[in-house]
């Protein structure tokens, strides 16, 4: 795989996405990607190993975005309270948008992040670090006190889990269920507890 | 269906389990189960439709022994906090110890979650239902100021989905992890902000 043409890469990685979105994952594949760039079919192989590699990637560049958008909230000014909630509101918000609007890249995407750990953990990783980030602010602004900054990102990452893990919104959406109410109660206790003078609650 | 013999039932559903450890899902069947339990395959569809009917009933126990297991907790006497974290961290250790003892059955569970949101909206209803006891006890014990009881309970249901629900906690398993360090440090949030005097944090 070669890094130098990032471009193209990206290109490559647009057609299978609509190849996907057309035909389904099945029936995408990288002679068809290659026609319909105009491209040998070894040229897409300097990029991608294969359809899975391919796959994958598209993958990942979706959780890519995803990180984007929520590094808008970490790096922004005003209440850490506020950039908490919007970050886990705009995930939430992106995932339901993605699966209705897109279902085969949002089976593909749940197909992905059920085989490959590697990439959730990656992806966990970058977000628990941003959400550190505003917590870390939080603590410069005066609204929380915190012990321990990774233990806390980690309890929003957990906490918060079940509105932006993909086969979890999937059923909210399958059920008709609006899960932002419930989001909302969630980071009012997490805001809570941050803003709370005792460190350690009683066993 | 006929109820008049829950011994009878239960034993069919004791004999299902054991050909699915043994024989896995797809060799199971009415006849097998019939033959060792020494009856006509008609006896068996006297108290089941069909062998799907059979595993939904195994998975609807698996649900009614947790339930039994979390209620426990919201029975006994002892401080409201302990309580919760005990009865968290008992669903979270019986997830964990069925996946490890009984990979079979797990399967089987989890497919019949994926395929049936009501039988787990029942169980996430009982369990929310037990959690409420418990929030409820603290108010009354001076341990909690709680708002909203109901809000509060869907609080802790969505909060700690991450250790409890089967596919999450698989995936910890496979990958080597004891979520037991991060579920304490999201009930030590819960507490501490049911704990806080302020009912309602700033935005």
């Amino acid at each position: 795989m070669t890094n130098d043409a990032p471009d193209h890469r990206d290109r490559i990685l647009d057609i299978a996405a609509e190849q996907v979105r057309r035909f389904g994952e099945a029936k995408t594949n990288v002679v068809d990607i290659a026609k319909a760039m105009g491209l040998s079919h070894s040229a897409i192989y300097r990029h991608f190993r294969s359809k899975a590699d391919i796959f994958d990637a598209l993958a990942a560049r979706t959780m890519a975005e995803e990180a984007d958008l929520a590094a808008r909230f970490a790096k922004t000014d005003g209440s850490a309270a506020k950039r908490l909630r919007g970050l886990v509101v705009a995930l939430h918000r992106s995932k339901r948008a993605k699966l209705g609007d897109d279902p085969e890249i949002h089976g593909l995407y749940r197909r992905i992040i059920a085989e490959r750990p590697d990439l959730v953990a990656d992806y966990a990783q970058r977000m628990t670090a941003l959400v550190r980030q505003v917590l870390e602010d939080g603590i410069a602004r005066g609204e929380f006190r915190i012990g321990d900054l990774d233990v806390a990102a980690g309890v929003v990452r957990d906490a918060v889990t079940v509105f932006v893990h993909p086969a979890h919104v999937e059923q909210a959406v399958v059920a008709g269920l609006d899960m932002e109410p419930r989001l909302h109660a969630v980071v009012d206790s997490l805001v809570s507890a941050f803003a709370a003078t005792r460190p350690h609650p009683g066993q």
